[in-house]
């Protein structure tokens, strides 16, 4: 594993952290690929190593190929891959949203290399915190992708495709909802010229309780203590953010039916 | 308000942290109630104060009293307070869910000392960086209100009965819903015997990105970008948990309906 030899096939968000950690961390990426030149070079430029905008230029001398691209562009670039890529080559796709079998009709020696953060090109994350969830149809191949999980991450598990999907899931509720919420909330304090400033502390401090606690012990509020009062005043004043209205009703009584249980 | 004698009537959440917190701070605790002796003598050990479950013992020597009770008992024990209490005493009270106006009917210069986070006896908060929300009747008491505030806190505003009601409904969905949220994805991970930790630091990295920067520019996921197909599935795995999927599908179209605008 010290001397695998690494493709990145994607510039993006996850690839460009995923190649900056590699590096950091003595992986050797040997050339990066993005159909954007600068984002390619970028990347490249980053981690000290060869970038092309063309997938047929893409080097047959690495042993692993990480996709780090769009999830509905993993089959069609998998299959120009298999053009030329020798069958012996690993090729993992970083998506969490797809199963490892939408490589097998290209691949034998395929997996899943999924780092379960959301990932942004301008933001560094704390790499070594971040979950890596790795599968792979032969077991050697899985070993090996344990091994470079756990280079970078201090949690690695083999995660397979039907967890990952249940994963996914989950991720929606706890991430892109949660932000949602956040930013009805913004949205609102805007609306009535206050500071948004005011609900960050928060925000963050919610998140950390739960680092250490199960959500539900930590729950608090007016649906939670059952105070009717204040949901019919609340609900009084979201009037005037229909779309706002129907939300808070709805998960006002989710959270009623979760405690009634 | 160096020589300001203060009396926290509430030894819960709220009253637990924002004593220990004014303790620390030099602010002057004279004696905290609590109707459980248990709850009051923890405080006042920590504070180094006196303690009473008896209303009717609460020192008129102070010049402050902060309500720390449930919003539902402020006007009771408002009223019990009244019988004995010089007028001239500043009474407040700390919820955000209730007007400062609760307290007109009892005493002349009331006001409020919002701490604007989810506090737990056994959690010390980082509480400078608690925002605090302050309002007075009276212009002179909004002055010792924001002093204290900025004793102990770096974020301190005068925040009307209006903005603070607005604040509360806010609230409500980054933090009771989005833990919530949390709550159903560690609730789900659970039924498909899957460890929440590998949400944990997602959830975290959501918070943290938010810190500096609009929630609405940090969202991603299926909804975001108009994912059908991810939509779909996950809707299909969700038949097994019906409440889950009614909140996937009005959080997933609202999240549409609020990019299309």
């Amino acid at each position: 594993m010290q001397n695998l030899k690494i493709v990145l096939i994607g510039s993006g968000n996850v690839g460009y952290q995923l190649g900056c950690h590699f590096f950091e961390k003595g992986l050797q990426v040997i050339q990066v690929f993005s159909r954007k030149a600068e984002k390619a070079e970028h990347l490249a430029k980053a981690i000290e190593c060869d970038w092309t905008t063309s997938l047929d230029a893409i080097t047959t001398q690495a042993d692993l190929y990480v996709f780090a691209v769009h999830d509905n562009s993993i089959a069609e670039v998998a299959e120009q891959l298999a053009e030329f890529l020798p069958p012996d080559k690993i090729v993992v796709h970083t998506s969490g949203a797809t199963p490892s079998t939408a490589l097998q009709p290209f691949f034998q020696n395929f997996g899943v290399f999924y780092p379960l953060q959301t990932l942004s090109i301008d933001r560094k994350p704390n790499f070594v915190s971040v979950p890596i969830c790795v599968d792979a149809a032969l077991a050697e191949t899985q070993k090996t992708l344990l091994a470079i999980g756990q280079k970078v991450s201090q949690q690695v598990q083999v995660v397979t495709d039907e967890e990952r999907a249940v994963l996914h899931v989950a991720a929606v509720f706890v991430n892109n909802f949660a932000n949602h919420l956040f930013q009805i909330g913004a949205t609102i304090m805007e609306e009535e010229g206050i500071s948004f400033d005011l609900l960050r502390p928060l925000i963050l401090e919610t998140a950390l309780k739960i680092q250490d606690n199960a959500p539900a012990n930590m729950q608090t509020g007016p649906a939670r203590r059952g105070d009717e009062s204040t949901i019919q005043r609340h609900e009084r004043y979201l009037e005037k953010f229909p779309d706002y209205r129907k939300l808070y009703t709805v998960l006002t009584q989710s959270l009623i039916d979760h405690f009634k249980k």
